[in-house]
C-alpha cells in the first residue's frame, strides 16, 4: 500500500473529478459505503480464491485474543452496493442509478498496476432487466476513458449464458465449466496446443476440447477476414466483425435456448451501443469468462494494448442483492480501476500541464521580527481576495526565502521590507522572469492577480 | 459505522470541498496515506486507552489461525503524516505544508456526532518553530468554519508547558500531572466540591489541589469580570480576557521556567492572530489539556455551545517525527472532525439549497421498444450539451415515467413519441410548472438549458 505525496494526489484528483463529471452527465447518483463490513457480507461471494484475499479485522477488547475476526475490510464495491440496496429498499428509487469512488483492499501479489489498496470507479444501475441499462454503463465507462484522453481501448463483451450454452454445446458437461473457462482465457498466451493440453488435465474431453478450439480459432481468422474486408472506417469494420462473430455463434448452439437467450440479449446491447460513440470500441468476444462468480449474463471488460489486465470490467448480477434481501433484484454495472488508468496516463504522458500545479500562486515573506504581523496581514487580505498564499514562516535571509519559494515552483513572491513600509508599499518579484517592482499595499492583490493571468 | 446516501455524500462533499478550498488558499498541498499501516507504527503513540481502540488485522494466508495481527487500520492522520516525513524527508520542502481529509477508525462507543469510521480534516507545518504556524494553522481552521457558516466558535489555546508549570508551581509532583488533569477537566461538569474530592481520591495533597482550585476559579471571575468592563465589542472583550489571563498566569507561575516559557509562546500566538479575523473566537484556556500523549507545546481546540465534544482540536508535537526518523523535526496541526460539522450544520440547517441537488436535469423517456434507440441516442446529445440526463430505462407507461421523474425531483423531461418523431420534434415537460411543449429535435438542448436557468 502506498502513500500519495502532493504531486501524485492531484493527478489522482483529476481523474477521479473526471470520472465524477461523465458519471453524473448519465444521472448516476453518490453513495459511499464504510471502508468494514461484516465479515459474514464478504465470505462466500468471491469464489474460494477471493475469500484468502480478504483483510480480515479481529475482535476488539477481551475478545481480541480468541483470534476471531468479526469484520473486514471492503474487497469491491458491488457486494456493499447489494447490501445497502437490500438494507435501504424503501428509500431509494425504484431505478437506482449509482456511483461509488472509494479503495477497496485485496491481500494479492501486487504488480503493475495492481496494489493491495486500490480505488474502484463503479456505476450500477439496479431494477431493470432491460439492455438500456448495459448500454448506458458501456457509453459512460467509455466516455469517462475518451474524456481522459484515451481513444484505442477494446470493450470485450460476452454473455454468461451464451457462455454456459457454448461448452454444453460442445458436450462440456456443467461441472467442468470454470475449469474450461479457466484453460480457454489462455488461449492467446499459451495457444492452440497449450490449451488443448490443459483441457485434457483438467478432465475435459478431447472431443469437446478439440469442438471448442476449433470454434476460437475459426472465429480468430473470422475477425481477421473481416478486419480486411471491411475497408478503414473502424466503426463500420468492427460492426462487421461483430455481426459475423453473433452469427457464427448463433450457429454453434444450435438448438441450446439457453445460450440463444444470452446470444440475443448481446445483439440488442450491441444495437443499443449504435446510438453512442462507442461503435468501433465495442468487441464480442465469446472467450471472455471474468472471474467474479456473480455475474449471471452480459460481462464486459475494457483493455488496451500497453497494460495486461484490464482498466475496468463489469456485467450483470441479477441474483446478488437476492442473498441479502430474499428478493432478487436485477442489477448490472461496470467498475474502472482508477490505478490502472493513472499508470497508463502517466507512461502516456496524457495528463494536462495544470494538473501539476505549484502550490500557491504567491509567497510572502517575513523581513523582520517586528514585521511579523505585517507580513500574516498581508498573507491574509491576499488570500479574501482569492490568491492561494503561502507564508515563509520564519525571520531567515530574504536570498533563502526567495530560493525556497523557486524550489517550490511558487511563481510569485511580496516582500514586506522596512523601507517600503514606510513608502506605503510592498514589493512584487516575478521569479518567472526575475523582474521587481514596487507597488502600494492597497493594490498588490489586483497587481498579483494580474501578474498571474500574464 | 454507516452508509451514505446520495443526499448525505452530497452534503459530506459540500463539506469538504469548502475546508480545501481554504487550506489551499493558505497554501497547504494534499497528501493521502493508506487506510492501513504496519502496527507497530500505532502502538504506543496514543497512550494505553489509544491502544485498546485501533482496528487490528489478522496475518493472512497460512498464518491466520495464528490469531496473530501484523497490520492495523489507521486512527488519526498525524502519526502516519509523521511517518510519511520521516519516510520521504528528501522529497519534502523544508516546510512542509499539508493537508488531508481521510477516514480514521477507532473502536469506541458511538455517540452523538461520533462515529467509529470517521473523518478528519488535517492542516499540519512541519519544520519550524516559529509561533507563525500556530497562528496560521488556527487561521486556516477558523476561517473553514467561517466560510461554512460558523459565527459563534470559540478557539481554546493552552500550553503543555505551561499547564506543567502550573501543577509544579502548585506542588504536584510530575507523577500525578496526568490524573490531575483528567479531574480538573471536569470542573465545568461537576464543580468545585466535586474535583477536590477526585483530586483527593487521586492521590493529590489537599494544599495542591486547593491552590489549583483557588486558582482556576479565580480565572472564572476574573473572565466574568472582563467580560462586564469591557462593552460590546466582542474581539476588543476577548483581548482584554486573554491579556488578564495571561498576566494571572504569571503571576500563578512564579519562578517555573518552563511555564513561563509556555506563556511567552501563547502571547505570540495570540499576538499574531491578531493579523487574522480570529480575534473574538480565540481564547486562552489555562484548563484545557487534551488527550494525546504526543503534543509538546501550544494546544488547541473549536467548541461551539450546542455540541458536547469539539469541533476540532490540534497541537504542537515537536517530538513525534522523532520517533521514526531518530532526528527531531518541528510540528503542529490542526484538525477539523467531519461528521461533528455536519452533525452541528444539518440541526441549524446551515446547508445551502443547491447542495440538495436533484441527481438530474432532465429526464428522457422512451415510447415504444422501436424508439428506444432513439431516445438513447437523444439522451447522449443531450449529454453531450453538457446536461445531466437520466434515461428511464423501460418501455413504461408515460405516466409512470413521470411519476418517477417528479420523485427525484427532475425538473424536466423530454417525451420522444411517434408523433412528434414524425415532425423531427420532441416535447418538453417541466415538472415544475406542468407546463408542456413542442421543439425542433436539434434545438433541445437549447431549449432545456434555458428551462433550467428560469
Amino acid at each position: 500500500m502506498r502513500d500519495f505525496l502532493p504531486a501524485d494526489v492531484r493527478r489522482r484528483e483529476y481523474v477521479i473529478r473526471v470520472i465524477k463529471q461523465v458519471y453524473e452527465r448519465y444521472g448516476f447518483e453518490p453513495l459511499e459505503t464504510p471502508a468494514v463490513e461484516n465479515i459474514e457480507t464478504l465470505l462466500g461471494k468471491y469464489g474460494e480464491e477471493g475469500n484468502q484475499l480478504i483483510f480480515k479485522i479481529l475482535k476488539r477488547g477481551i475478545h481480541e485474543t480468541s483470534g476471531e475476526a468479526d469484520l473486514a475490510l471492503r474487497y469491491d464495491l458491488t457486494v456493499p452496493l447489494a447490501r445497502v440496496v437490500a438494507e435501504y429498499r424503501d428509500q431509494l428509487p425504484k431505478f437506482f442509478k449509482r456511483y461509488q469512488i472509494q479503495p477497496v483492499w485485496r491481500a494479492d501479489r501486487p504488480g503493475r498496476g495492481r496494489f493491495r489498496e486500490f480505488y474502484q470507479c463503479d456505476v450500477d444501475i439496479l431494477g431493470s432487466r432491460s439492455m438500456v441499462v448495459e448500454a448506458e454503463l458501456i457509453a459512460a465507462a467509455s466516455e469517462a476513458l475518451v474524456e481522459l484522453g484515451f481513444s484505442d481501448f477494446t470493450i470485450r463483451l460476452n454473455h454468461r449464458q451464451a457462455l454456459t450454452g457454448m461448452l454444453l454445446a460442445a458436450g462440456v458437461p456443467l461441472e467442468k465449466h470454470d475449469a474450461t473457462l479457466v484453460a480457454l482465457d489462455k488461449l492467446d498466451k499459451i495457444g492452440r496446443q497449450g490449451v488443448a493440453k490443459e483441457l485434457t488435465e483438467r478432465g475435459v474431453s478431447d472431443e469437446s476440447g478439440e469442438r471448442l478450439l476449433q470454434f476460437f480459432v475459426e472465429l480468430q481468422s473470422l475477425e481477421h477476414a473481416a478486419d480486411i474486408a471491411s475497408g478503414e472506417d473502424a466503426k463500420i469494420k468492427q460492426k462487421a466483425i461483430n455481426a459475423a462473430v453473433l452469427g457464427r455463434l448463433i450457429e454453434f448452439l444450435g438448438a441450446n435456448e439457453l445460450g440463444a437467450r444470452g446470444v440475443e440479449e448481446l445483439r440488442s446491447v450491441v444495437e443499443f451501443c449504435g446510438s453512442f460513440d462507442v461503435g468501433q470500441h465495442l468487441k464480442i468476444d465469446p472467450s471472455l469468462a471474468r472471474g467474479l462468480s456473480y455475474y449471471t449474463a452480459a460481462i464486459m471488460e475494457i483493455a488496451v494494448k500497453d497494460l495486461a489486465g484490464s482498466l475496468g470490467g463489469g456485467g450483470r448480477y441479477d441474483n446478488l442483492v437476492g442473498m441479502f434481501l430474499g428478493q432478487d433484484v436485477p442489477a448490472c454495472g461496470f467498475s474502472l480501476g482508477l490505478e490502472r488508468i493513472i499508470v497508463v496516463m502517466g507512461e502516456r504522458e496524457m495528463f494536462p500541464p495544470e494538473v501539476i500545479a505549484a502550490p500557491a500562486d504567491v509567497m510572502v515573506t517575513i523581513s523582520s521580527e517586528d514585521l511579523i504581523g505585517t507580513s500574516l496581514k498581508l498573507a491574509h487580505d491576499l488570500r479574501s481576495a482569492g490568491l492561494r498564499v503561502d507564508l515563509y514562516p520564519e525571520n531567515d535571509k530574504l536570498g533563502k526565502q526567495l530560493k525556497y519559494a523557486a524550489a517550490k515552483s511558487i511563481p510569485l513572491v511580496v516582500i514586506v521590507g522596512e523601507d517600503e513600509m514606510k513608502r506605503g508599499e510592498v514589493s512584487i518579484k516575478d521569479l518567472r522572469s526575475g523582474e521587481q517592482r514596487s507597488v502600494q499595499r492597497g493594490s498588490a492583490a489586483d497587481a498579483l492577480l494580474m501578474a498571474l493571468t500574464q
